[in-house]
């Protein structure tokens, strides 16, 4: 009987065939951490005595939730970090404002067939490449750090196959809040998704980076795109090499599996103050909102702002509106295409590479009573900033038509 | 015997004559608030049990210094000023992000004339356009607010002559850090400045606002530019209406004159910890830094990013670089003439219309033991975060010289 995706990349890891439930080592091939984790990571290292690391050239580490620094306190733990880097000669090393660090793996990192750990958990984003990446705690992560291995409980697989060509202004969040809808936050628990795109090239990795992103927010232990050949041109196209395809076999057995047609969907939300309470964007009824937030290592691509852009163009936004691209690469890409000319025109407040706003860190925390539409990944009490706040998640689409109208708005309404 | 322009704005105001040490009641023109003290503003007012404001039309309020919130505390006071401009019909308000208060003022509001009032300190910065523009504490400003009027001891008129056209790389920050280099800190304690430009489009307004700025950390009680033919280019540019000049006469009496040659001045820095401890920039040594920021309501004008973007086009930032428009305006302009793409691409990080990191507030705050070299108007101990930071201040020529390198640089050494 054939392999899975998951089986495959945790068997080479371990060295040995695996099965779900099977508790192995594996070898790792990039451990990564970023600032607010960094400081706990190497705080274990520390105490632990152990100042070695497994090699240099696999650590890749990003300031981004401090990033810049909202306050002393942070500047300081950057500082702390960036004497840690240098001693340890980290090579990978990526100081403000660079990118969110996931982003940043998906950019610059992930590879099909890697299996991926970061002290944070939407780690799961890699799986867009084809990677299983998982986020850790940050012993786990020293331990890893110092050692180049972890152990993992293989998780059961499911497959999630996704049909046809997106409907107009559907993205991954749609499909990611799908699932969530469909099977709730806990379903997931102990599983890994492996999902497979029909037409690979109305998937981009940019849509299928969103659906990974949010398999943390399924309690999936990862959640992995079969690389095809949107995989390839992507890595080829901002890397300059042509990566390793590896794939489940044909007969592969999963404990589950469910097909989306994305041609009929319709653009969702997901309403405070759970991720899995999802509805139609155009059947929230009437809700103003006193923010809306596009980025994040969620929605912060040059594809999200496209779409933001599109919606924006010779509008004015009616609601504080805050768009940052996830990295800079992403700004820079969507500053040269015009987009950041047509979000800043329309009246939004941008920057880059921070995750700001998003864990109510900084740069458009909620007040109490505030609403907030966000493109971000979470909205249980009080994860923007007040917890008397609501936040309601979508895509770049409704987030674009809500800065709008400044009220949740279903991106048809205003065609 | 002939009044000087302090004594004609004052004594207008007055409705009577005026001279040196009288203390008079004179109408407000307008009074002006941003979120940080409206907050104090519209607490005092609550508790004097008066809800009635002296004219809606002649009030401005600005959200800058929690713009975008930095956290849940900012986003409340947001809230309940928002509810305050509501109730009192407020027309001239500006929510998160539009511009820094000072900003708008000179863009939209201030003219030659004038009594201003605002609550912070930088309301000096109006003087750039021939207003007399005071700060005061939430009080006053209440008290102003409510009645339209406030009592002020005229102060003794000094006056400063710019000669000549200024040398390269120079401009107001220079100008300004020679004075408080000359006469420190507190010489003009009781004293307005009345600055007259003998070459007036060679020291545009953009140039005065910084100087007028920085009037308050000369101690000066006010910091006037005599309003010429750039002063009605400006306001006619900027508004479309051609502003009435008021002047002082030609026998005025003022208690010193001080000449300052534009074409003899080297750029200047302001070494820790105090603004008055000027240095030319090419004589502070070697200084690293790991901050440098461009923008605040001292230099975050279009002409900042001009000449930081000469500097930088083509170059890489080699410390963490932040730079801030204080306006949408001035942003959307910077962004239109490219210079915030030549600032992106040398890797500086952007944003918009808010003061970020001038007082340590959020978006770039220093760390213990950081150095930082700033174009905002003060580096006392733990102005920019940590009190163990070190905070050089200059004009945007050696800012971007200094991100360019990571060291201290006069722009000169870069030609």
């Amino acid at each position: 009987m054939g392999y899975t995706l998951t089986e495959k990349i945790l068997g080479r890891a371990a060295g040995r065939s695996v099965a779900p439930g099977d508790v192995t080592e594996v070898g790792v091939d990039i451990v990564a951490f970023h600032d607010l984790t960094g400081y706990h990571v190497i705080e274990v290292m520390e105490k632990a005595k152990m100042s070695k690391i497994f090699d240099r050239e696999k650590l890749v580490v990003a300031f981004d939730h401090l990033s810049p620094p909202p306050d002393p306190r942070s500047a300081q733990i950057q500082v702390s970090i960036r004497k840690f880097v240098k001693e340890m000669g980290i090579k990978n090393f990526h100081d403000n404002n660079v990118g969110i660090l996931h982003q940043l793996m998906v950019e610059k990192y992930a590879q099909p067939g890697q299996v991926i750990l970061a002290a944070d958990s939407h780690t799961t984003t890699s799986g867009a490449l084809g990677a299983f990446a998982q986020g850790m705690g940050a012993s786990d992560i020293a331990a890893a750090v110092i050692t180049g291995r972890t152990w993992i409980t293989v998780p059961e697989p499911f497959k999630v196959n996704l049909r046809g060509r997106p409907a107009k202004w559907i993205g991954g969040k749609d499909v990611a809040l799908q699932l969530l809808g469909e099977f709730k936050a806990d379903y997931f628990n102990g599983k890994s998704i492996e999902v497979s795109v029909e037409e690979p090239h109305s998937f981009p990795v940019d849509y299928r980076a969103t659906v990974s992103n949010m398999g943390i927010e399924m309690n999936a232990d990862a959640l992995i795109f079969v690389p095809d050949t949107e995989t390839v041109k992507f890595i080829k196209e901002n890397r300059g090499y042509e990566p390793k395809l590896v794939t489940p076999d044909g007969d592969a057995k999963y404990v589950g599996t469910y097909d989306i047609e994305l041609n009929r969907m319709v653009p969702l939300v997901a309403a405070p103050h759970s991720v899995d309470n999802v509805k139609a964007a155009s059947e929230v009824g009437n809700v103003e909102v006193d923010q809306v937030f596009i980025g994040s290592c969620t929605n912060g691509r040059l594809s999200d702002f496209e779409i933001a852009s599109k919606i924006l163009k010779g509008r004015k936004v009616r609601t504080r509106t805050i768009a940052i691209p996830a990295s800079y690469e992403q700004f820079k890409r969507a500053m040269e295409l015009g987009y950041i000319k047509d979000l800043v025109e329309s009246g939004a407040v941008i920057t880059y590479g921070t995750c700001g706003p998003c864990l109510g860190g900084h740069f458009g925390v909620a007040g109490p009573g505030e609403v907030v539409l966000s493109t971000s990944s979470r909205n249980f009490k009080g994860r923007m900033g007040s917890p008397d706040a609501k936040v309601y998640l979508s895509g770049p689409a409704v987030a674009a038509a809500t800065a709008a109208t400044g009220r949740i708005t279903d991106p048809r309404e205003l065609e």
